[in-house]
């Protein structure tokens, strides 16, 4: 039993609930860590007494029995389970349970409605996990974590910078990138840069690459012809496929002389990252980390979310969030926001935006050590290419 | 209003509920389908009285105004929500529910289970959407929604082509496939479909690629070098990144002589895809067409689920499943499934698996029409190449 899933176990006696049940496939980070089970159709999974119990079709036993971090695992066939509906499905829920020896159990608070109050039905007393117990469990990385991290982050670097030598090579023709004699535009840039994740064993279909008015909107994933002089956003979150940890990087490009507005906002960014990225350490909260970022901003009159929570321009998002079998996880960087602990991995990723001018976000990922923290990014930080 | 939601109103009418209710991210089909949104985090979307608003956060306020298919958006701020904890979420969603005028609601069966309890809580009435209308809509395809899908099925024919052809161009070194002078690998064949489907505009990264042994498992996805002789499962099932939705084709290769066993075994699933392509049209059932591909199996002595729900070997799977804005999705075509209808688009994919011997599965993508169905594939079948 490793260290996580003792503190599991700790959850449960707190609760005074038998068993952990998770009803999911395995695109939930909670399912994936605690099954260590790719299912692609929602299984069951149950942590009872120091063991793993999984409850899958016939067609993913073999699978199951091979790869999965389980320590048991049953099949719908020995619950003469095949076709049937929701009912006899339910039914097999509870027998699995029963054989497993639960009673009550403890499920995430986004769990199927459907399998809490069936369970209730037959006598399983469900309750919520307010505590977020596995995800909260998931923000304490191992080394071997922060390995797979890294492994994801070298990737995401080598797909940077396929984009930034693309806009390096780029002419200007009327005020329009130019490329191989076509437009350079932001669906081309994006295409480098998931064709170069893929070469490295990531995958991204989410890749941001957006200028000008775009690039202020942050989830605005971009599209159409780049600019010369504009800020041009690209934001990289690819996921391992084969271990299925994530990380994220932002760099903000100007190809030509962006003017005095947004360099001003380059520069506040990059004293923003620094200062969120010094008051990282174990005690220190996840507010104290926004706060920081937060000052160098509204000390050169730029409004944040904590000075005028309405404001649509200038800083108005958090500044960071953990990074692992989730792309947005714990610990977040915001206001009300906990204690940072060693094992935590998170992005640092402050930005300026308004649709007058554009928008502005660098991140680096970094990882809470003892005494402070150590930025698992190793890419440089240029804002204009001439 | 279009033909889709009416059929949601009845279903709230039947139902006697006010409001239909999703709380989910975007990667819920549902979500997507009902709100037009691309929402990274769960928000709410609530279809009632002809209407359908949605409910987000200030970061994506401007873009879901812009861009969802919602006749209403609210974010947060109007409801003074910004920092709070799971209560105070739970009071913004009670409320929100009440500017919308719905006591009563139904939400999907996998919707989060803290939702309903909270609202619960807070007087509302939630139950569990057991006819799972939404899902039921999704299965009638508008012509709109199968233009989407050929495109998307374009771009999996592409990658098919770009597989086959480094499968033909290998050498043979001592019965492993070569390539360039490498080892032609499960994970060098998988790159080059989705770098293709990169460059169409669809993005996968569960692409299957097995040989072998490792074809005897439908949800192996396949790892390292390739034989000769053997036979090879590609199963290419991308996601188009702008319109979201999926296409789904399988082909089965062998570079040089399978022998006479897998040659069966493909002439045989062949003959069940015909089958069970002549048995779609509207007014059968999905059972229909399964036992139509299982009668050609059994009555050539293979094993299916149909004549041992124990086997491990044979035809192990259903014949074939809805593809949408979710790659499995209804109507599923295997035993007690209903009637098939106009704009149902299903794959067809028998398959015969061993471990012994190895894995065989072909799959085309079929839309049903007013009397029949159309082949929305556009790829030969060649098993062995020479």
């Amino acid at each position: 039993m490793t260290r996580e899933l003792t503190a599991l176990a700790e959850t449960l006696a707190d609760a005074g609930r038998d068993g952990y049940l998770i009803d999911a496939d395995w695109e939930d980070p909670n399912q994936l860590y605690l099954s260590g089970f790719t299912g692609p159709d929602p299984f069951l999974t149950v942590y009872a007494d120091g063991r793993t119990h999984l409850l899958v079709s016939g067609l993913e036993y073999a699978r199951a029995k091979r790869s999965s971090r389980a320590d048991v695992v049953r099949r719908h066939a020995e619950y003469d389970f095949q076709y049937g509906g929701r009912e006899e499905r339910l039914d097999m829920y509870a027998a699995f349970l029963d054989d497993v020896g639960v009673e009550s159990v403890l499920m995430p608070a986004r769990g199927p409605i459907e399998t809490a109050d069936g369970l209730r039905e037959r006598g399983i007393d469900v309750a919520i996990d307010r505590e977020d117990a596995l995800t909260a469990l998931r923000a304490v990385k191992t080394d071997a974590e922060v390995d797979r991290i890294r492994a994801a982050q070298r990737a995401t670097e080598a797909a940077m910078a396929a984009a930034e030598s693309l806009l390096a090579d780029a002419d200007v023709d009327d005020g329009t990138l130019v490329h191989d004699g076509e437009p350079l535009t932001s669906e081309r840039v994006r295409e480098a840069i998931e064709v170069t994740l893929l070469r490295h064993g990531c995958a991204s279909a989410e890749t941001i690459v957006a200028g000008g008015a775009q690039a202020a909107d942050p989830h605005d994933r971009g599209s159409g012809p780049l600019a010369a002089g504009e800020s041009i956003v690209i934001d990289v979150f690819p996921r391992d496929t084969e271990t299925k940890y994530f990380a994220d990087m932002t760099r903000t490009f100007a190809v030509g002389d962006p003017g005095d507005t947004l360099r001003e906002w380059y520069d506040r960014t990059l004293e923003a990252l620094e200062a969120a990225v010094d008051a990282v350490e174990p005690g220190a909260t996840g507010e104290d980390v926004h706060v920081a970022a937060c000052e160098v901003y509204e000390d050169a009159g730029h409004p944040t979310l904590r000075s005028d929570p309405e404001t649509e321009t200038g800083f108005v998002h958090s500044t960071g969030h953990g990074v692992g079998l989730a792309v947005h996880e714990p610990p977040r960087l915001s206001m009300d926001a906990g204690e940072l602990e060693p094992g935590n991995v998170v992005t640092i990723e402050p930005g300026l935006y308004d649709p007058d001018v554009g928008g502005v976000r660098v991140e680096d990922l970094v990882v809470v050590t003892e005494d402070g923290c150590e930025t698992l990014t190793d890419y440089p930080k240029r804002f204009v290419i001439d």
